[in-house]
This record gives C-alpha cells, structure tokens and sequence, in this order.
C-alpha cells in the first residue's frame, strides 16, 4: 500500500494557521497525533505534545526517557524532553522561541492539559483546532482509501463467516468471541462489535449479553476493524434459519432506503439529503417513528467523525469523504434490523465492498 | 465479590461541591463516569454527561435513542434526551433549573466539549474536578482492592505462564499474542501487553517488533489485565535459558531497589520517599543514571492514576492507595530490567500478589 504521506500534512496545516493568524496548533497523543506525526501513542498523564508553528519547523516535547521511542514512532529526529521531576508546561513555554498569541489545541485535548496551559500562557486565545483538522481528515487520499477498503473487506468476511458458523445456544457474548476470532485473524489489528439477538437487536448500542441464539432468531452484528489503524464500520442483520414475513417485510425497507441514500450521496449534495433520502422511504413506509438515529457518520481514523449525515448538516458531501449508510428499523420487543455500509463519495459514490448479505434460508 | 457503591461516592462528591462552593460537577464518558455513573460508556461525538449537582440529584443528558441503553448501563432511571437533529448543549441549558456560576469539568473532558459548554454558559467559571475526583479514586474500598487483587493474580499468573511456554525464535509480536491469550483466558477482560527481547528492553515503553528471542535472551514483560475495569500492571525481566553474570548483578540491585521501596511505602510517608527509597539503592550501585524514570504510580481504573511516586510529590500516602513499585536499570544496547509489583498502602504497605519470578536456570 502507498505510503501516508505526514510532512505534506504537517504543510498544509501551517497554511491553514498563517490564513487565520494562528500561531501555532498543539497536538497531544490522539487520532490527529498519528494523523499529523504517525505515532500511535497513548494519550497519559504524561506531557506529550507535538506542535506545527505557522512558521517554524514542527516540534514536539516528551518525557526524557521517552526520547528515543519518540524518535522511532514520529515524524521526529529531535525531542524537547523534559525529566519526571520538572513542570514540562514550564520547559515547553521556555523551549518556544516567541509568546504565542493564539493557540489552536486539538480538539480532545484533555480540560486539565487545556487549564495547565492557560497558566503558562495566560494572554493567549485558546481556539478549537477542529475546524481545519477536520478540513483534512474528511478528505481521505488514495492511500487511505486503499486501506479502507482493506478494512471493509475484513469486516464484511469476519462478520459473514462468523454468521455462518454460529449454533443455537450460543449468547452473544460467545457470537462476539467466535466474530473477535474472525476478524483478528484477518487483519491482524483490532477490532470492535456488537451483537443482538431478537428483541435486543431493537436497541441500537445495547451491550452483548448472556442472551440465547434460538431457531429462527434475529442476528445483528454491527462491527469493524482496522488496517493501519483505518477503520471499517459493517452492520449485517441476519436470521439464524427461517425469517418471519414481518422480518422479510421490513427488511425490504431498510434495504430500500439504503439504497436510496446511496444512489442520492455524491459530490456536491448538501449531507442531510442523504438522510432524507433514506427516511423518506421508512417514513412512507409507516415506520418513521423507528428509524430513530441519524443515517450516518464520516469514517477514518475514528469509526466517527466528520461529516455526519443528518438533518442540519447542509455541508455539501465532498469527493473523498467516507460515510456510513446505516437505516435501522427498531420496534421494541421484538426485533431491530439495520443495514450499514461504508460509503466512498465521488461523482458517483459507491460502497467500499459489496458482498452477500442474504444468509438466511 | 462485594458490589461497588456508586450512590455512595455520588454523595461524597455533593459535599466536596458544597464545601467548594461549586455548583456543579460535570462528567462525559470517562472513567470517572464509570466511577460515578456505573457505565463504561465510550466518549463519542454525541453529547452523554452526568450532572452532580450540590444539592440536586444527579442527571444524565444522552441522545433520545440512547435513553433506554443508559437506564440499563447507568445508575440514572430517567434520562434528559435530545435528538439527533437539535443542539444539546441548548437542551442542557434548558434542563437546568438555574444558572450554573461555577461549573467542574472532569479533567479529561475534551476541550471541544468545554468550548460548547462555555458557549451556553458565558459567565460561568469553568474549574478542573481533577481534584477532588482524585480524593475519592485513590482510596481504594474494600469491593475495589479485592478486584484489584484478582486482575494482579491473573496478570501474575499470565506472565509468568506466558515466559513458561516461549521457544527460540519466537518475536515479541508473536510471544505478545501467546501473553495476550493467556490473560484473556485468565480474566475475560481486556488486557495490554509490552514485550520487550535484549537490547530493545532497555527501551522502557518500546513497541513490540518481530525481534527474535534467542537462546539465553533477556526478556522482559510488563502487562496487565482487568477485573471489572479495575487493573493490574506488573512487570517481569527474565532470560530464557542462563542468565548472564552481568544480568544477575545488575537483577540483584533492581530487586533491593523494589523491596527497599516496599519497606518505605505505608501511610502517613511522603510519596517521594518512595522513589528515594529505591533510587538511592540504584545510585549506591552506581546506576542511576541508567534508571531513568520515576518509581511508579497509583493505579485502579486507570494504569496511571494519583498518587504519582515521583520527586517533587511530597503529599503523604493514604491507606488504601495503591501504587505500582517498578524500579528499572535501563543499560542502552545492552538490556534493561524492571520489577514491578502493584503495592496497597496500610500501616506496613503489602504487594497484591507475590509470586515466583526466577524463571531462568
């Protein structure tokens, strides 16, 4: 796979602060860390702080002992480090060649980094550097589509043989396992999931719990995994024998609808049609009032982000960016059926895999 | 084992908010969420936060189609909702029954989040709730210290099974996975794992790589698993086969250094001693420099939490905290060794598992 290419990132963020006369975008251990500098690293009570400067040269301060490890994770070959016993707030503001007046932080950075850094730059604007982050990451590059489709192939076989291979008796928790299993045998990276069976299918972001596969149950399994830490997000719903004429009914629908939403994502549509495209087919349906979420999210290095595909957001789609395409019928007490897919959006979009998603007899 | 009392610490935290003169403490997903709310919810974009308020009860706000998912997971029986289409941060201003002046904020609340809240809340100071969360969390109950114990036995137990079954030309990759089945099959929670082969061991938080273990290789791992969320961190150094005269020497001093913080550590003894304790057995042998970073840290939900066992903490430790004990001798190209134990303070303070480490010949 091609290469991702971080000083070319770290370049069009300083254009970005000299556009808006920030001066400089701080970056703790986060998403947008490994977006901007590659290290995957674990945000800790430890100050770890990469910074692009509208001018100079990008730098980063650490723990001392971390110094070699930063040099082999980052985009780094120098490190400002600071000694277990110091304030590195304090080595920081002195490692700084000017008094910065205003300060982009990435936008998870932690309230008590924010208050310990207001102290030592006490006249300074502190801003939400999001905004242009987000400008970014919501525009994914040939490289990391690559490895999205990646992903979405993974998921979609992990989830698909895990369905074929489960038994009545087995509790969600043991399906999660058995889908775990799967799945990390494939990619190697780690993954995430849910299961539902019957009536707790009808709850979106229930937890997996001791609750029987039956003859003839509903099965959701809503997952993903990663390649070089891009995720895939895959709902499949699925019956464990004979489906219902109520299930087949409804899953028509959603089907429907996630095809609609497809067919209307493109370059260009404001980001809410998309989701109006989708309700519109449950609501003429008569099953609005089940379909009680927004029909998706931006997905990359985060299984949400930018943009979210629901009512208020009239941000055109732009050619690159990932979405999810996720109607769900929900009737509780007896079964919710959600039918997602990841979405490429270009001229025309189009999903990242395609498979068979009929496991029912 | 004996349940945790949520309600319980609610209450503790209305009258720290009380004596503070704060209004009221505000908490997203986190672990401190758990720590209160019960739920170990994942931070996402949607607006989840917990309210206590100093003389209200609690609440929770969460999107609409979440209401019936937080009632299961969370100690709240009825939930403010918003929906996916509306500000939540506009339907939280309105849910309060009055103005909020002065607002904590859990520390690691994502800066996005406190610039939304300080939108609707201009006038309001925003305070760090690191405090006096902390004075609750680093005193373990007796329903927390006997998780504790668990997940440290289970960790024990993996490590050392693990270190028992490796063969030539196994990479750390390869015997991270063997630990993580071990410790997965042991707890049936999540684990972390560092596996660390000759020199690359003397990198303290280095990745794991597909270095080859060797005959009579060093071999270092420091992993942990969970029980109920509550962690272990424990740490290994041995060598598979015989152990190197150098290796012995310098394996000698780092365990003195661990059992000559031991001693030092009981309540009442300021939390720096204890890294004196061990670091002035390390500097009398002449390798201080090669221990390079503090003694160890308090643990629980977190694998790094207060009270941090560094210079410059001078606060006295408290009975009940439990702190990790891991002097280290780091010599670079060569191999590093580090012994870690997890540590409860009381009157004379005690490991949470003591088990057979010499695994070499």
């Amino acid at each position: 796979m091609k290469p991702l290419d971080f000083l070319k990132r770290q370049e069009l963020i300083q254009g970005k602060l000299q556009s808006q006369n920030i001066d400089m975008l701080m970056i703790p251990p986060s998403i947008n860390f490994f977006y901007m500098f590659k290290g995957y690293l674990q945000l800790s009570e430890r100050l770890i702080c990469g910074i692009i400067d509208r001018n100079e040269d990008s730098i980063i301060i650490a723990p001392s002992f971390e110094k070699e490890n930063m040099k082999i994770q980052t985009t780094f070959d120098d490190v400002i480090t600071w000694k277990e016993e110091e304030d590195p707030y304090i080595i920081l503001k002195q490692a700084l060649s000017y008094e910065p007046k205003k300060i982009a932080l990435e936008p998870s950075t932690p309230f008590n980094v924010y208050t310990r850094l207001k102290k030592q730059f006490p006249s300074a604007e502190f801003v939400d550097g999001g905004l242009f982050l987000n400008e970014l990451r919501t525009i994914k590059t040939e490289a990391e589509v690559q490895r999205m489709i990646q992903a979405a192939e993974h998921t979609a076989e992990g989830i698909t043989k895990t369905l074929d291979s489960i038994k009545e008796g087995q509790t969600e928790l043991e399906i999660l396992k058995l889908a775990q299993k799967q799945l990390s045998n494939l990619s190697g990276e780690m993954s995430w999931f849910l299961v539902q069976i019957d009536e707790n299918s009808a709850v979106p972001h229930g937890k997996p719990s001791n609750k029987k596969l039956k003859k003839n149950s509903v099965v959701l399994i809503d997952a993903g995994t990663t390649c070089d830490h891009y995720f895939a997000d895959i709902t499949v719903t699925s019956v464990h024998g004979n489906a219902s004429e109520e299930f087949l009914k409804v899953y028509a629908i959603v089907e429907e609808a996630n095809n609609a939403a497809l067919e209307k994502s493109k370059a260009g549509v404001p980001a809410e049609e998309v989701d109006f495209a989708a309700r519109g087919v449950i609501e003429k349906a008569r099953y609005g009032e089940y379909f009680t979420h927004r029909l998706g999210h931006g997905l990359g290095l985060q299984v949400h982000e930018e943009p979210y595909i629901v009512k208020g957001n009239r941000e055109p789609l732009v050619k690159g960016n990932v979405h999810t395409d996720e109607p769900g019928i929900y009737i509780p007490g007896k079964f919710g059926i959600r039918i997602e897919d990841d979405v490429l959006v270009q001229e025309k979009s189009k999903r990242l895999v395609e498979f068979d998603r009929y496991l029912w007899k």
